[in-house]
């Protein structure tokens, strides 16, 4: 039995001087593998990671390891704690309306000067002195003054410490109501068919404040750096945002599911020794980000959800039907919404009650198989 | 074709000086019947009201009327656009916390000297005396001092003025995530069996602030004091509260069922003539409300529904599980709850993270075949 | 100096597991004078208790005290901590609505058979058993099962069990913005002036849910039930709601100034021995509890709060300005608002944006020096 | 007397099918002066521009104009409408969590083109057909499909359309507790001094989604386009933001004075003709945005404010004090914040209670008199 070890590490303090703590479980590796970052949770409604979280634990503790696994769950205790009404309103700070997934911090400053100092270093010098780089610009940040960091940024800056110690980083959200899909950077698109996944979007080497960007961005950016110097490393680390399914719901058997998907990857990165967990055969689809398509709500009203996630639409096909009862007679009370090209539903909103605008479903276009 | 007549009425105004208005749809009958009243979504995530509202105007134009018809969407439109997050929070007025369906107004006071006054009426002047009574009291209070009446009582005083022109009111609402059943007062316990609904709530004649008590209480208060007096009448009104079933959802095709339900009752009620509209043939579970058990979740943690909702639980299934991430180690992570009674499980909450005594679920409890 | 004891209790736990705990901190008395027990930030905005309790506790250690003090600041972890903007939403559950000074359980039913059982029994046998039996009940409702105690509750109960250890419990609460005003039951009307608070509330002895009612109706209750039986004893616990001003504050002079207003009254009551607290010489009002008028805004706009609060306002004095700018040309843009009898204004609304209905103002009317 | 005239423009709808309204009041100048553009109250509790405005409109009937003025107050229906205890939560979106004033659209795309095209063209004609450019960019957007915008980008766009149609525009907010400030882009520091407001602003040419920004961002890299090609033209449009004062707050007076500071400005600009309103004499401060700094809490707390807003604080000087009376006895309970630099206290937070990391204070650092 590989042993898991618990810390927890204080990330800020509440306004009645109580910590706020995440736990933080540990399994060694014999030191061959990759080491591996988990966390789950950043997203308060967002908590079936924690139910994968706690099948990996329940299954890593019968492998062989060859690399470090340090899995996160409850990443982010005030948004795991903030309900409104029934509803857990983890998304965003409260007070500030920022989105708790777009705190990172951007370490691509670093790339430049550290390519210049290391033109010539051997590859795993500078896979490790990168990677302490930016354990310790992290770490910098959070040694400034107190006052220099708000609430957000102190929480995100803890996780992303550990998640620089890492080769490989998974970052376990959900969506509304949601199908599965896959956040996964373009230079890693080899990856995406080890986990049972069927939708993966692949995302440019743009920052724009995710835990996934921040782990795997200074490494993309660092590989063109040395390729601008005529030199070719590959991109060191992966790292993936796995949305599994739909907010506000543990399913453990589900959960299970997603583990092994998890552990499939895993075992193809050689994290694991001898493991009997393989990619199940399945038609991946993929999108570019850019062709990920926001739908808005072209009118308010109350909307019956047609199109069912995951499934493919043609062009005109019927995607929800809106019910409007403010004028029964004197308009058309219910609307036949269509999309006017071909896609795949991802994910629709999680209430039927929305504004003219509000985000009604996304979906995947131009897709591929991948 | 009976025509459907709307006006709107308006029943507050927000702070940018904008007028809160409901819309209001009416069908006459030919005056032999009873007068109906049926509304929807005075709580703001429970939306599926409005979708029956619509499935009832495209029948009841078919339909030949014996009374006149009373239909109100939307009937809360502050409840109805309030949004915390994805959720309609639409519970409660977000500034006082005030459910908004315990804001009606108990006119209980007016019985006595009603029977006082009318000991030897005759029924039907009963019948219309007292349910004008009741209209000019609520009335009364709208015309009161504007600073009298805050926010909620005003548009609960305006939607109770037109239920108390009825003679069956209906009131549409939802659980959070639940099966279908049905508030109703003990007396009207036979006019349940027409609803197709299988599992009914009986009431008594306790007062505590809804729409269907408001509605009834007086008429039951009425009927009781007679009888002190030595007179036996019935309650000449019926009231009930719908639950459809699961909130922020609309489903056009269970809209047009659960019309078809409310049409039978109707129909069995003479309000309708020569209608197609039969109840289901169906067991129907009966629960006194001292029986309805609130279940609170006996610790915090992530909740794994299991019972399925409308199932016949025995003393000591599993209804849920807990799971717990924080102390993995060294406490165990996960719980499974029971149940120490026989129940049906009716409804369960919304969310998988739950506070410890949060409403996990609600059940039947020592139910019965009615 | 007199030591001070922390001990922190458990009230409950959140989602991800983490126990809800309460400070409470404990002087001893030399057991010849009352027990006392006080309380702030009940609801969540209204802070400024938690720096009477600082100011206490540092006078208090100086003073010889003749009976026990228990202190409990952060009343709520839960109301304490949840923000909404930028403001703390702590008045009520956020997830039902349920005011968190409305869950406290009333102990009326007790009264009977404890008096039928305790006919001829001393005062002080009296006042020792039936404090104990209040501790008991409320007690024996943590300790039913867990399923049975929603998280409002639990935390009530918990404070409720150390309130019933005191002879003298003070709930330290603000208004919005609010000039400072006290809950007195109307037996200890002659208590009211030994606190330094020009403003007093007389309450009849109706249960509605809050701390002070708890504490006391079960005892006012209990002289009423010897009186019937021919026996006169006095009430013999008082509690009082102390209304500090304005929430979202914190004052530490103003807290300096309060905790000597508390000081003097419980040096009046024997709690403290040679004590240099003495009421100021002031005019005191008082207002029967169904003479303090709630007044609704009249109609939907942005205000502009013109009573000053304490001040006494005349008939037909302008109280607010309410102003619409939707309609500037086609109605009146600006509105003097009246109130139409003599009072004084206590408190007002937090925001200057109102819906009709919201509650503007509180005013003592009929007030009659105390 | 200038004559005012309303129309309604619609910016959405919203769930139960209403549409989303805000009044647009114009007054016409002769032709001669330059377009202006007022909006108020795009943050929901940011209210008093709605007074200024009322004030704005009782002043400009009075004057002799030569520019055209147009005024936006409650520039929000959604934000202004949005209550979460007494509290306005109108800061940001409550379903997404976008704040409100970052969702205008930058049109620095269109500059490179304009310039290439009009290399030659007289100023009035650049003047004219970048404004017109601008106008049709942003109605383009408004006409694309319904469901490419979201909902606060429909209200932004909308109100972006007619502040293009102006050459001076102002955008009035107010901080949360919050002395007088003005937003001001550094190209335009002269025209500061003609706004009754002592702490000025001055921000670079970086556009991030507010008004200000959208509105003065082209026409300042249109500037510098031309001057790249060799030819100098001013910056044709002015746009600040004016932070009026504290939110949740109107007072009539204090805006009867800020409509004199703006009517100063547009007396400046020739908009009014023969105006008797003249800046006052005072010491204005200024601070590159760069400087101006964000003081987050150090620790979790109840705070009390002690800085006074518009003062010059000393390095070391105390700012608040933080109470924490969970462990009064096991560390210090009342801590002393300092800032460790001279700078002007500008604004703070509007609540005692905070977590670690809510922004306490912003300040102006390295400030200078203008």
């Amino acid at each position: 039995m590989t042993p898991i070890k618990q810390e927890n590490i204080q990330v800020g303090e509440i306004a009645n001087g109580l910590p706020l703590t995440i736990p933080v479980y540990r399994l060694k590796g014999n030191g061959t593998g990759p080491r591996v970052y988990i966390q789950a949770n950043m997203h308060g409604a967002e908590v079936q990671g924690n139910a994968v979280i706690y099948q990996l634990l329940e299954q890593l503790q019968q492998q062989t390891l060859a690399g470090d696994i340090t899995l996160v769950p409850y990443a982010n205790p005030i948004g795991c704690n903030q309900k409104s009404g029934e509803f857990t309103l983890g998304r965003f700070d409260p007070i500030t309306g920022t989105n708790w997934n777009r705190m990172y911090q951007s370490h691509l400053p670093l790339v430049d000067t550290f390519v210049a100092e290391h033109l010539d270093s051997s590859l795993s010098e500078i896979k490790n002195q990168f990677s302490a780089a930016l354990v310790q610009a992290t770490q910098a940040m959070l040694d400034g003054p107190a006052y220099s960091i708000n609430t957000g940024k102190r929480i995100a800056l803890n996780l992303q410490r550990l998640a620089h110690e890492a080769d490989i980083v998974l970052d376990l959200h959900t969506g509304p109501i949601s199908s599965k899909h896959l956040y996964c950077p373009e230079y890693a698109k080899a990856s995406a068919s080890y986990f049972n996944i069927p939708h993966v979007l692949l995302i440019p080497n743009d920052f724009d404040g995710a835990l996934d960007e921040a782990s795997f961005c200074p490494w993309w950016a660092l590989s063109e750096a040395y390729k601008k110097q005529g030199r070719d490393i590959p991109v060191l680390v992966e790292a993936f945002t796995v949305e599994l399914g739909s907010q506000e719901k543990i399913d453990l058997t589900e959960a299970k599911a997603d583990a092994a998907s998890l552990l499939s990857y895993l075992s193809y990165k050689e994290v694991l020794l001898n493991s009997p967990f393989k990619p199940q055969a399945m038609v991946r689809y993929g999108c570019m980000l850019q062709d990920y398509l926001a739908y808005y709500a072209p009118m308010g009203g109350m909307v019956e959800y047609t199109a069912v996630l995951g499934s493919h639409i043609k062009a005109g096909d019927t995607i929800a039907h809106i019910l409007r009862m403010e004028r029964y007679l004197s308009e058309q009370p219910l609307h036949s919404i269509t999309l006017d090209k071909d896609a795949i539903a991802i994910l629709h909103f999680a209430s039927a009650s929305v504004n003219q605008g509000t985000e009604l479903y996304k979906f995947f276009t131009n897709y591929f198989e991948l």
